[in-house]
Parts: C-alpha cells; structure tokens; sequence
C-alpha cells in the first residue's frame, strides 16, 4: 500500500526551494533562444531586437514594485543571491568613506548574512536587530542601531522560512529620515504580497524571478536613482555599468513575463493560497497535542506554514513524508547542506532541541485542497510512529526544562 | 532592388556577439523549466533529481577540457564575464597575503581588464604584456614580468576580436615553474579548438556556454584542485562555496549538453569553418586595392576573419552592410556601446585612423558558402561607395603619414 502511494502521489510542500516555470512564462522565453538570440549591444538587426525586449521587460519587473524609472533603475542580475551580494556590498564598498557600520535583522538570508560576514572581515562592522518570537524586527533596536557611520541597512521584506511579514515602511521612514540607503530582500515576497518601492521608502530591493514562476538563473535589483553601487562583476559596462556580461536575454524575457503575469494575479492567488495555508495549518494542529506553529499569525506570506511536533525530529518527519510521496523541508533549502538547524529559529527564541522539530511547508498556485488533505491524513500516523519511538516523548513528563514543549511562540 | 534584399535575405555573420543555442541542447534543458525543477540541496525526491544533473553536468564541461576532477573542479557561473571575475579577483583577492601583483595580456577581453582596474583601485599592480603585430603575446615578455610579489598571471586563449591563438601551452609551462597560477580566458576558444587544462598547465578555465551553442547565463569556471579563490558571489555555500545562489539547472544542464556535442562535432565543424573563414577572407582581399587582414595568419580561431579597408570607416561598412541583410561588427559586441575602437587594435599597431576602418566577421556551423558569397558580392559595390565619399581615399596620395595605409599586419 505505501509502495502504491510513492508510485501514484507526488505531492510538493516545498516550494520555497524551487518553482516550476509558469507556461507562459517559458513561451514567451522560448524564441531567444534559437531564433532572437541577439545581443542587445550590437548595432544591427539582431540587436535591437534584443534592445527591445531588454528595455519591455525594465518595465515590466518595475511595474510590479512601483519603479517610476525602470531603465535607469532596474538591473538583471543571475539572481537574488547575486541581487543581495550588490546591493550589500555594491553600496557598502562604494560609501567606505561615509562610514564602515551595516545594519541586518538576526533573521536575513543566509545571503544577506555571509555577505556582511565578508564585509566584516574587510573591517566593516554589522549590527544584528533582534526579532521577537514571531520574528518581527524590533523597530525601535532598529532605530537605535544606526549611527553617524552607518553606510546601509538591509532588512527582509518577509523572511523565507518562517513567512513573517516586516514592518518596512516604517522601518524605511526610519531609515530615510536619517539618510540611510535601505535594501530590502524582497525574494520571498515580491509578487506573494503588493510591494511599494516608494511608499515604503526603499531604496535597493531584490528580487527573485524564480519564487514567481519565472526562471532560475535571473534576479533583478531595484536600484533608487541616485544610490552609488560599486558594481560586483566588472567588465563591458552592460546595465549602465552596474552589472557586466552579456544579457541572459531567454532569462531576462522570462521575469518580465512573469512579473506582469504576477502583477495581474496576485490578488486572486494570495486568497487561495491564504484558504490553504490556513486548511494545512488548522489541520496539523488539530492532528494530535502539542504541536505549535511558527511565524507571526497574520502578517505572514501566504504561502508558509512551519510547524513543530514537541518530541519528534523534523528530519525524521521529512522522510517519512518522502516515503508517502510528500515534499516538505526542515528549513531553507539555501542552507540545508549542513543540516544545522537554522539561525532564523534560534532568533525566534528556540532553544536547540525546538529547532530540529521544526517542519516547513510552502504552497504554490500548483497545490490542492486535495494536497493538503492528503498531508493531514498522513500526518497523524507519522506523529504516533515517530513519538512511539521518542525517549523525549515517551518521558515527557520527567525531562529537564530545556526539553519541555515552550509555549510562548505559538498562536492559536 | 536593395529593399528586396533586406527584405528577404539576413545573413549572420556576427555570432560572436550572440549565437543561438543548438536545437538538441534546448530539448536536453526543457524538462527543467517545468517539470524537473527541483533543488540540488533538497533533501526529498526533487532533489535527488536537481543533483543527479548537476553531477553530470560536471562531468560533461569538464569532459571537454580534459578535467580529471569535474565534480571537484568545475564551478558553474552566470557567463564567462563572472567566471572570469571570479577567477581575477578570487586569486588575487584571496592570495594578498603573498602578492600584490597581476600579470595581463595587453589584449584581453574588456571583462579581464576592467576586473584587474578595479584591482588597481585596491592597490594592486598590473603589468600588461604586449603583443606582435598578429596578436601574439611575447612570452620573453611574459616571463620577465613574473616577479615574486605576482600572484595570478591571466592570458586569453584566443582573442575574441582578431582570432590570434596564444602559445598557452608554453605559458602555462613557465608559470607553473614559477608556481604562479595561471587564468586562460577560454571564452571565444572553448569548443573551437582542442584545449586541454593539464596538458596546457592550465589552473583556471573561464569556459562560455553561449560562445558553444549553449544557452545565455550560464558559464563555467575549471579551477585546479588547490587553487585558493574567494568567492565573488557570498551565500548558501552551493558548489562548494566557490559560488553561492540556487544552481540555475536548466542553463547547467544546457552547458554540459552543450560542452558533450561540441566535444564530438569539433573536428568536422573546425574543418567545415576554416574553409569558409578562408574562402571570405581570401574573397575579400582580392575584391578591391588596400585591402588588409588582420590577427594571426595561421594560429587563428576557425571563425574569426579581420578585415581593414583602407580610406573607409568600419562603421559605415557595417551600416552598408546592414541595409543589405549582413550583420557584421566592428569589433567586440561587449564594448560597443562606447563607439570607441577596441584595445585590441591598438595593441597590433594600429594607429587611430586604421583601427577606425577594422571589420570583423565571425562565423558559425549556421553559415553557408552562400552566405559568404552574398557577403562578396555586395562588398565591393560598399567599398566603392564608401571610398567615392572618403576624403582619405581621394587624396590618398598626398596624406600625411598617419593616413597612409600600413603593411606590416598584413599577411597575404
């Protein structure tokens, strides 16, 4: 019977590490790259073609976040990771002379936090901001950290594991009355949620083509005219010299594309995955006792659920839904190499126990009620089998504070 | 008559600039834009997949190079711009300690010399070998510009612009007798020519996935096992934290499905391409008086030919040449939005004036001998044209010294 599910059901929950290309998307990618696969510097037929499609897809990445200037804002890169790394150290190198101080929250990207990592070995300082139990940035620590020789602050717009939603605006007002370049990762949250480039006062936001349904491999950078940006990969000057090489024209055709379709149906879309983000959530903790979700309870995307099973490994919850054909995650794909549980939930106030019984579900466009009713049928048997074999579990009662099931981060 | 021409006929002979991906390299990428979109860190089924292509992807760049290590070995990029970044700055940023200085050819591509600019504005020195009138590099020179504090030396494999094939072989030897490492740009000579990084003592590679019929933003970078390099791009540590972001699979699965045709076709398409590179060149310098080539005579890419038509501009012929259906370009697509002639020129000798009058023709497996014998027929009605209008040409027996046409990079 197990045998049979694995083979017929293949049901994914882990979007968060990687999206299928829209249809569309890939159809209207699909030209360049065997018949207008001109490059769009050169001066004849082939490269205005090109030009073209470089200059529509300025507009339509900036339409979907609010850029007055697409052309002279909007730069393509080879991704959010690539995205992060300019902007961070773009900006941060370039104003070394205003100052050697970088302000993050404690729950960036891993992109966010080895980049300021490298800059901190070339004498930068970086000031973390704590976020509270549902992993909200504390605004007024926000405040209080930046200085006469801050060059930049960089804060998630939502954080990819946990789902929470930031204060930006009024962390971008913050940091606008003192003068202060804000880059905000916006990779988990562009096209989930409406973003503002200039209501909410930001001045570099990444954004990921892929976490849109658009292709991997491309990102762009919102860049506020004005802001200097020593640019990361030098060479022929291409995007006004802020990102060298060749345009990935198939790529960059591609998150335009999706970022008109994403302009479009995002409103519909945030509904139904909000309907079965809640279903999977309300579910799973109805399945059995003592088991918490994660993340703020209602500034969050719409696509995360993170829950925690008190007396189990998520691990092990990973792989006995990979046994029934289910994909989920113990965390952000990004950093699961090492299998150390993630710096985002020690900064929600889990001690290192909680953290690996953290399991991670992230819905796409692609997902069912049916989905989420399969994972609710399997789930409960896999949280009796697991906690069957639990010494935790089996001696709750009796265990030293540091293992007991902590309250304080729930929501129900 | 001519509107007919444009009309009907378009006749690439450009493809430096841009070459359209193979038609079975675009088949093998598909399925991971929509179906097979998984993750190479995830843990769960779709991850198994993602990493499956990844390794064989490894295997397949490097199979072209003669790799012994491709999984250790080979880095994927965006493009050959990073790679080369990655390989410039990685070096010589991670061997400070031991060095401040870099070693360059003085016609490298715009990407080499712009990275080791902004090593300059770090402190480093730079030293530039020149070359002959052909574009080969001295290796005396190269040599004695080896010093103790040098810790990176980075030679083109073959120029872009004038086709000249460097003596990498005898490079790579003496820079390994001096333990320095050794970047080849292999960008425009990858897949045209048989390259070979142990044979050619060859520690870091800059492959191009384009430049072989493989998709856009994608590259590879070969670094020999050992090589210390500090990565441009900072973040979730994938490919063993030599470069960060999410892998772009279906560009990797395009690079090596790329890299594994180009290693079976080389030998018949290099043939099929020097006999059509031959036949224009030789075509063109009997269609009128003045008329020269340039680069090395011999050791040249199968595809590039250059061409300087004494008393006209570059630029005009390629404007002629485009009404007529034919791109063409006066140099590297990759700097030509400054409208200034390429360093390249400069560097065989050229003065100002000729380096204005430089055509560059390069060709692909897409081009026929009837492409090439459209390209003469139109020409000499451009050059009389051209020549009819040109001060240059009218008073050509009464010019200064700087006007009057040079010999010395001919070689008929």
């Amino acid at each position: 019977m197990e045998t049979k599910q694995i083979l017929e059901r293949r049901v994914n929950l882990d979007y968060s590490s990687g999206m299928p290309v829209d249809p569309e998307v890939f159809e209207a990618m699909k030209p360049y790259f065997i018949e207008k696969y001109g490059n769009p510097s050169s001066l004849h037929y082939l490269g205005a073609e090109a030009r073209k499609a470089l200059e529509d897809a300025y507009v339509e990445v900036g339409g979907l976040i609010g850029v007055e200037l697409p052309d002279r804002e909007i730069c393509f890169t080879s991704g959010a990771t690539e995205s992060n790394n300019l902007a961070i150290k773009g900006v941060a190198l370039r104003n070394r002379k205003k100052g050697d101080h970088v302000v993050i929250s404690a729950i960036e990207h891993i992109s966010v936090i080895n980049t300021t990592k490298y800059l901190q070995r070339l004498g930068f300082r970086v000031t973390k901001v704590p976020v509270d139990s549902y992993g909200t940035v504390d605004v007024k620590v926000f405040e209080s950290s930046l200085t006469q020789g801050t060059v930049l602050a960089s804060i998630t717009y939502a954080n990819n594991e946990i789902g929470t939603i930031q204060p930006i605006k009024e962390i971008g007002r913050i940091a606008k009355e003192k003068g202060i370049p804000l880059h905000v990762d916006g990779t988990a949250a562009v096209g989930k949620v409406p973003i503002n480039v200039d209501e909410e006062h930001i001045d570099l936001l990444t954004v990921s083509s892929n976490d849109m349904y658009g292709p991997k491999g491309v990102g762009a950078l919102y860049i506020r005219e004005g802001t200097l940006v020593e640019p990361i990969i030098h060479g022929g000057g291409q995007q006004r010299g802020l990102r060298s090489g060749s345009e990935n024209m198939p790529g960059i055709v591609g998150i335009g594309k999706a970022s008109e379709l994403t302009k479009s149906r995002m409103p519909e879309e945030r509904k139904y995955l909000e309907t079965l983000r809640d279903r999977l959530s309300k579910g799973i903790l109805n399945s059995a006792g003592e088991i918490y979700l994660h993340g703020h309870p209602t500034h969050r995307l719409p696509s995360n659920t993170v829950v925690r099973i008190f007396g189990v490994e998520g691990e092990s919850v990973i792989m006995e839904l990979d046994r029934r054909g289910v994909a989920a995650s113990t965390g952000s794909a990004c950093a699961s190499k090492n299998l150390e549980p993630s710096h985002v939930l020690a900064a929600i106030g889990l001690n290192e126990i909680e953290r690996h019984g953290v399991i991670q579900f992230t819905l796409s466009r692609l997902n069912t009620k049916e989905h989420v009713d399969y994972v609710l049928s399997v789930l409960p048997e896999i949280t009796k089998k697991l906690r069957d074999l639990s010494p935790v579990w089996k001696f709750r009662d009796r265990l030293p504070e540091l293992y007991k099931p902590h309250q304080h981060e729930s929501h129900e």
